[in-house]
């Protein structure tokens, strides 16, 4: 049977550069398919694309290689990473771009990928997803263990970003964007299972844009056409969203914006007698 | 073989909801193959999307099943359907968007997507290609018939898109714009053979954009470089386009700009002995 | 095993044109797989794509198939042609655009398509690409020879693109611009291997944009971030850059900008005693 390869990069349509990759593999392995995750992720932007690949996980099949390339430090220092995990083996650049998909399927094992036998002859010094991430996958498609392609290493020591997750308080939580999808829909850094361990027994719970303040519902359906609404969408993710709109531009919506999420307990009123 | 699946969605490229769809079709069949048709449709634009996936039903091969996804009405009581064709098997919300395929490809039976076996265990609110479409779609591959996936349906109730015919008399026919394309190319809603059963000999025939008269011709090298044209295109739709130009900008075409299509009896004058 | 078809177009991905052109293919042969080169070549940018499809080219398996189509001329006179060379066969509109692929591909015979029984039943006067040069290829791949889908033809008698190569005196190199990145650097026509031919020993290289000086490096890391650099990049052409922005948009660079390299011998000052 053929092995899956999947691919999340920000090298965009306009070029052949993800063909490359996919060549470089087609012509090293017998048989792979290809599953494209997205290859537009926001030029550079490692904390897009990091919670672009941690949706997808989820639903990648057992045993899928995973080549993940957002990779602004590529001919510097930084590591050129193989990490096995439960699920999927990621071929990356160790620069934070795993963080959150190593957190939906942990770790188990890793390589610094500096076994030159396993790279393309020649090394360019701007793109390592053809010269060094494919040809490695296609090795390890075709049965070299993760051992023999570089140095072991610690997945501890792996890089995490830093500020991915919501600053949580007892009363509060800060949340801030992740992303903007193909709707104008913003995903901000807060995923359902922290707000739900997050939330208290008869609080009242309000979601703050600013001055604004943003019904917290199921689906879009429960706000009128026009209106904005903040719910925790497909992903398990809080979105901010207008009914039949863009939030992105119509809430002026950007990397820093912060969202304000407060619980405070309801006060029983006792009726005058 | 492996069973090939067409999609046609509006989830765009810039997130894995598309890879979503495919993960879960992968992980589910044995062998599948993907064929997608295109994942640009103008978001919840059903008009669009009907007239798109017409334009491939010609062309699949007998047996491809083809899931449709433009669903502005996600999460409501619009009715989620699989309808088997004389070609084709569809995965699509009831809500118009099979329109034009199934006048392509006549349906013989349809079922309402109503029995949750088949779906992913948790639905979401907003994502019914993952939670639904894909996982009951995967179950037919596999070999369930359609009659087990729901609740069995007349093929005749499934909703059809109003509008979407030009509006024909005698002398005149009033067609409007069903999609933009990527050169700037304007289609119309007038099939070239409707066109030519309403056609009369000896008639004289002209198409009108406001006071403006285009040419009716069978191509680009027919007018002059930057000048504007009507042809019957590659669909057997009638477009209109600017030869080496965007039509869509240079002649401001909007969804509600109408053509105006006009025949009229060529007088033979006498001449003056 | 299956066979590999590679395409390359400028059709974008707004429509189904890519999946129509592969439906043809799907349906005639038994086992076919793609790989999408780009769809994204700028509307009727012949140079572009020639470049485009010559960065692919190397890395293709042995016997790919390649689509290629560019095709400002559907419709008149210019030929539809197969060229077999010595990795891959191709199918393309005869206008120049297999240029650059030729160069690193020796092509060994070529046909005129003009074998109908080879072509759809209808071919429309503006789709080539699914209507002649996928069933074309399609009988190709499933076993019939090159002579038979056409008239052979002298390669030698190919198009080739006027003014696609740099302009070289012992002192000067002069190149203009072949495309435009997803990042937005600009890639020029002169190739590494040109430039350290023309090079010589002991002179100093100088290039210039204007009045502006350019520091010629090897990676984006040699230059502070906003700053622009010139240097050889992963296809080994000479690009203008921006460490961290885009050259395209900040030095405002146009398809007719021309880029000055110079060289000229070290002087070799003699201190005074």
């Amino acid at each position: 049977m053929s092995r899956l390869v999947a691919l999340l990069t920000d090298y965009g349509h306009k070029d052949t550069y993800v063909a490359q990759v996919k060549a470089v593999l087609l012509h090293m392995c017998e048989s792979v398919e290809f599953l494209d995750l997205t290859h537009e992720v926001p030029p550079q932007d490692i904390r897009a694309g990091a919670y672009l690949l941690s949706t997808a996980v989820p639903y990648l099949p057992e045993g899928t290689l995973v080549i993940a390339v957002v990779d602004p430090g590529v001919g510097t220092e930084r590591r050129a990473v193989a990490v096995q995990a439960r699920k999927c083996t990621y071929f990356a650049p160790d620069n934070g771009l795993l963080t959150l998909a190593l957190r939906e399927d942990p770790p188990e094992a890793a390589v610094v990928l500096d076994n030159p036998r396993f790279h393309l002859p020649a090394v360019s010094a701007t793109f390592h997803g053809r010269d060094i991430f494919a040809p490695t996958c296609a090795h390890y498609a075709n049965g070299f263990p993760l051992a023999m392609l570089g140095t072991p290493i610690d997945p501890a020591s792996l890089q995490t970003l830093e500020g991915i997750e919501p600053i949580l308080t007892p009363d509060t939580i800060r949340t801030r964007p992740l992303h903007t999808d193909h709707f104008g829909n913003v995903i901000f850094n807060l995923r359902e299972e922290v707000f739900l361990r997050w939330r208290q027994p008869e609080h009242l719970v309000e979601v703050r844009l600013g001055e604004r303040t943003l019904p917290l519902v199921q689906t879009f359906g429960d706000v009128p056409w026009g209106e904005p609404l903040a719910y925790f969408g497909s992903n398990r993710y809080l979105e901010v969203a207008i009914n039949g709109g863009s939030a992105r531009h119509q809430l002026n919506l950007h990397p820093d914006t912060e969202l304000l999420i407060l619980q405070k307990k309801i006060l029983h009123t006792i009726p005058i007698a």
